[in-house]
């Protein structure tokens, strides 16, 4: 059987890989996104970097017999064409994604939104191969999430599925006032769960940009044993606790409660924050098994096994259904 | 083309009709539900229920190819046994539902939970037909939900999907303290938003039980000319809309954050609170809008059409599917 190629288009960089029709992932490449150079560079780059993959395959013996493309932004996947894409990629919204990569290679090309991609390779190949349903939600810079249903993901009438950050969330809230949402509504999960929401609750608990640049940092200090670090430390470190928590808190108050909506077979946890350790995953599993309606207390909630193939063999899977 | 008899068994009454091929309901029957008497006396009657519809169609000169039910508690759609009901079946949690009407009646039996069937009649013959997926969110005595994709209610992997009443709501609060929930948890959008939970805000509002005996009292009240009732009757009507406004806002939100995450083509809101008129529905819509992000803000939310019929139409649909 021919392979096919998986694209992962991001906002800061592209990754591409040859993947065997049972989902391996036999050589990969990555090139940064042109982000400002607008979509025709974007499409000229991209069609370069997959054709060095054909050819790379030809040489190892395979035909490759079409394009799956996870990318960033609103994808319509009927027609191909960006719907909306965020300042990450300037000139992204309204490029014709499906058509101006297969005109440039002669080869089938089918796109979705990265994280529906994402979802469809763990479904497919990692943490929740084998079930009918799962629910896999990613928790980094922003927080993101798809249903995959039969298969396939649920990528909305509107291509706008998956939008699981923009619900309320009750612990999105500062002194009783909801917390702003990149959205532009208020109140949200991801205003208060995403790695950057930590942060910015890590500075609101009284936390210092001396004692933690970033994200990263503040899970390093509340992961810190104690010394004498002196009165800023502590202070700093019990926010840093206490971000960490309440991110935690609130991605799994979200994701329980989504899981009485859909009642997946598997639900798959992704994303930086699930990569960051017992510190983050125990609150959030705790949160998550609070909420859950008695008949789902034992649903597996499993970390994502594909690490950063899964968008790539998720894209792929869609040339292959 | 042969006729179906469509279901809806709750946990008060029985309504059973007989439905044509193309969802017109010719004539039914409703008998109490023997809801203290077990499984067995209820499949006996519902049966029998049936076997009359049968009857009267034979006689109007319709044949009779199977029968669909929509059932109050958690429904195996694949072996047809009740899996999980609230008390008010007693016995109903393990019968055998569609093999014990089936065998009673010589015919083919299926069936799933009623709000199930509720959104499948309105996503057929109701509000949202023609519409390729849907969102049916009902408010009453609780709170359920079903999204309807491709013509089939996504059901859960456990047959427990659906329950939209029981994520967390940042209304759901008391003086900070999460309210109790029916299913045990604390906080639930069902909390604050099912009609006995308005009247519980009305009197934790300082409403008087002598101005509103219960949740359509509170309405009336909330929608009461002021006069001079005195300082009771006032304090109570500003109760009254206090709790209609908390009860139709956190509705909105939920469901507004279900739009972000399913983004169905059409979104029907259904229920005994959506019946109440302009003051639940108007602010429940606002709050809806102020979630929806940008590429959803045009989605349509309709009224449910079907009212009392709408769970029997969709019942016999599950036979004509």
């Amino acid at each position: 059987m021919t392979h096919v190629i998986g694209v992962d288009l991001g906002g800061t960089k592209t990754a591409a890989g040859v993947v065997s029709p049972s989902g391996e992932v036999l050589m990969t490449e990555t090139i940064p996104t042109l982000n400002r150079a607008g979509g025709e560079a974007i499409l000229d780059a991209t069609a370069a970097l997959i054709a060095g993959l054909v050819e790379r395959a030809a040489d190892a013996g395979h035909s490759v017999s079409g394009v799956g493309v996870g990318s960033a932004g609103v994808i319509d996947a009927s027609s191909g064409v960006v719907v909306s894409a965020t300042d990450a990629i300037s000139g992204w919204a309204g490029t014709a994604l499906v058509d101006g990569l297969s005109s440039r290679l002669g080869l089938t090309v089918r796109a979705v939104n990265d994280v529906h991609a994402h979802a469809l390779g763990e479904a497919w190949f990692g943490a929740s191969a084998g079930s009918a349903s799962s629910l896999m939600i990613a928790f980094g810079t922003g927080v993101g999430g798809s249903f995959v249903l039969d298969g396939a993901p649920v990528l909305g009438h509107r291509f706008v599925g998956g939008h699981v950050g923009h619900f309320a969330s009750p612990l999105a809230v500062s002194d009783g006032v909801p917390l702003p949402c990149v959205c532009g509504s208020t109140g949200h999960v991801e205003a208060i769960a995403s790695g950057p929401a930590i942060y910015e609750a890590f500075l609101r608990f009284g936390g210092s940009s001396s004692e933690a640049l970033d994200t990263r940092g503040v899970f390093a200090l509340a992961a810190a044993e104690n010394h004498d670090g002196g009165a800023s430390f502590a202070a700093s470190r019990d926010a840093a606790v206490r971000a960490v928590d309440a991110g935690a808190a609130a991605a799994g108050q979200a994701v329980g409660g989504l899981i009485n909506i859909l009642d997946p077979e598997t639900v798959v946890i992704s994303g930086g924050l699930a990569d960051a350790g017992g510190l983050w995953w125990k609150p959030m599993e705790a949160a998550l098994r609070r909420e859950l309606l008695a008949p789902l207390a034992a649903v597996p909630v499993l970390k994502a096994s594909l690490g950063n193939s899964a968008a790539i063999i998720g894209a792929a899977k869609l040339v292959l259904l």
